[in-house]
């Protein structure tokens, strides 16, 4: 995914600090924590691990840049996270 | 659990807006993912839902009062999170 297509799928871009952002809002608390749990083992499985800060029926998602800017497997792991979340990747 | 015992435990306590906070660390995500899982638990048998921020190995745990200061349910919610974490309810 590239930044531009981040933005389209509903991230907020920073520059400085480098990092994206995105709200993802479920109907019910098992929806919640069952995106947090599939979250939990893509973690696992990439050794990416985002901030997440979410109550009970939304979860903030904040992807910080290890570097000066988001690198692609940032951007990636971003798109990865649409697709759990059930967006379609890339389009908002 | 009463607000001197809370700061005790470790929480910061605020007035305005009425809230507890607590962080929490760990030495690993498994760790860090046992813990929330049980504070999902808790949350399901309580009905209450702190806004927890998470990264690997940390957790903040936010009360944030439904009235204009910390209930008694809301108290004991946090020396639960406390018991929860193997510290010392109520104790620093």
């Amino acid at each position: 995914m590239l930044i531009e297509q981040a933005s389209a799928a509903g991230w907020q871009v920073q520059k400085r600090p480098a990092q994206m952002t995105r709200r993802l809002d479920f109907s019910s608390y098992s929806e919640t924590r069952v995106f947090l749990d599939q979250l939990a083992e893509l973690s696992e499985r990439t050794g990416y691990f985002p901030n997440l800060n979410f109550g009970k029926t939304h979860v903030n998602v904040s992807i910080a840049a290890r570097g000066d800017s988001l690198d692609q497997e940032e951007l990636d792991f971003a798109s990865q996270v649409d697709a759990l979340a059930g967006q379609p990747q890339g389009q908002s």
